[in-house]
């Protein structure tokens, strides 16, 4: 187990609010509202080359995307903000952060701001809170002979950062890192129709297999039926290597979820995926039968 | 206008939810709770040499102060952490926060950990939630006439910063610094009858004339009249240099408020140290007349 690992073990026993759902869930539920709190750290979860006002965004999206998984509608965030010595940054940051909260609906209730020392890597907090629909659904529902589902296309965001790392040229994958779209719609309307769901932040295969061992369950994965989209194809291919790039990449933040029926015709693309099998974990096929799993299934904090 | 000041004032442009309070208050009243997220940063809100169960008692006391100061009950909090190379302060700072987790009978709800590269500092944020009473005393209600009062005393935590850094000796006043106590019961009772409220994070003189100027109106405080401890006395002195040094300390974590009565017995003390008077900002005074302000009048962020 790593260090993170012990660490998160050892918080995770005293998540012992029934609506803290053992600190293993996407976010709490608690007084009728959902509540996550997700991290960006500079040259972690983003580049020191990408511009502020998208960091501000993906502040925003990553933990918007929480709630998106709950079926939850976001009402407002507090911010925790790291001072730089760059000005500029912290200007521009404002100024996307504003757009964020705009385009989201969102309101600014408050946070704290701290200067650190030179050269020390920003750390950027929030918690966002969003209002809980009938169903607040778990990664723990998943049921033998679901289906399972993502919204959107996979793998996107992976690319991407090598564009932005200046390694590729395609600005639609650049921003689908820099700028990722939660699913806030879609996870309204599958709130009440899924077993589990949650979204695809750290890769499809690592999420799936998160989402197996809450439900007791395994899900089989069908390669080929990861959704890539045209602008993936023309960068990464649509191979059997290609795809397995596609779903073990972060920051897809899409939905992921199991139902036992077909979801309804929304305002993005799902695709089935696979299916929920008796077993543990996650299993992976294409056409031509069983894969060995990647050693790395995702981004692994 | 600072850096960070000039910053402050452009996210006070985007609270424009009215349970944000301009983001000016000490936390945000929305949907019958209220919210406030502080951060500590190593080096900065704590010593590298601080244990880390004082740490994690700590980060919970200074955000459960902001809910004290709105006369709100703790319910629940999210935490973002970020881990460092050594485990072991890892596990101490987890037993720490259970401890303080337990006493204040708060919930764990939820939140994020990140791992920074190498010596950067570890930067804490947390957010908590507390339920709002039938009356959430702002900054800004201080009338003309009401007396100025605060809890405790005063002072404490600042000579404890220099014991905790080595330099004088006495256990009483570093745990001051270390583990400060939030005026939890005090602030709920308060809440109904003060006119204005907050808690004294950043130092008496600082704190008053931020309360001074989201109330439009002067604070005139008596320094002869400011609680000390007999542990402040007796390491500190108590002649005007001694308590100029106590009413410009930080961390002391007690409530300072506005009423036009003299609140009841509580079973912290209460002091009056001075009035609100006609005018802007704080003013300074002994038995001897005025005492022209410090140039620093508190921990500035």
């Amino acid at each position: 187990m790593s260090d993170e690992a012990k660490f998160i073990s050892a918080l995770r026993a005293l998540g012992t609010h029934p609506g803290a759902r053992g600190l293993a869930d996407d976010a709490a539920v608690f007084e009728g509202l959902v509540f996550t709190h997700d991290m960006l750290a500079q040259g972690i979860h983003y580049l020191p080359t990408d511009p502020p006002q998208d960091v501000a965004w993906k502040l925003l999206a990553v933990n918007l995307s929480d709630l998106a998984a709950k079926g939850a509608t976001p009402l407002a965030v507090l911010m925790g903000y790291c001072l730089s010595d760059d000005q500029e940054w912290d200007r521009q940051f404002v100024i996307g952060l504003k757009m964020g909260l705009d385009h989201f609906n969102v309101a600014l209730l408050g946070g704290d701001t701290v200067r650190l020392p030179h050269a020390a890597p920003r750390v950027l907090g929030l918690t966002a809170i969003g209002r809980a629909g009938a169903v607040v659904p778990s990664r723990g529902g998943a049921q033998i002979g679901d289906g399972v589902f993502v919204t959107g296309t996979i793998g996107d965001a992976g690319l991407g950062l090598k564009v932005a790392r200046g390694e590729a040229d395609c600005p639609v994958l650049r921003d689908a890192y820099r700028r990722p779209m939660p699913q806030v719609a879609a996870g309204q309307v599958l709130a009440p129709l899924v077993s589990a769901m949650m979204d695809v932040s750290d890769g499809v295969l690592i999420d799936a297999q998160r989402m197996a061992l809450a439900s007791g369950i395994a899900i089989a994965i069908d390669l080929d039926a990861i959704p890539l989209s045209d602008a993936y194809r023309a960068l990464g291919g649509e191979n059997q290597a290609a795809r397995l790039v596609a779903v073990t990449a972060g920051d897809d933040y899409q939905l992921l979820f199991t139902s036992s029926a077909l979801p309804p015709n929304l305002n993005c693309a799902i695709t089935r995926i696979g299916a929920v099998i008796a077993g543990h974990g996650v299993q992976l096929h294409d056409a031509d039968g069983a894969i060995v799993l990647p050693h790395r299934l995702g981004w692994e904090h």
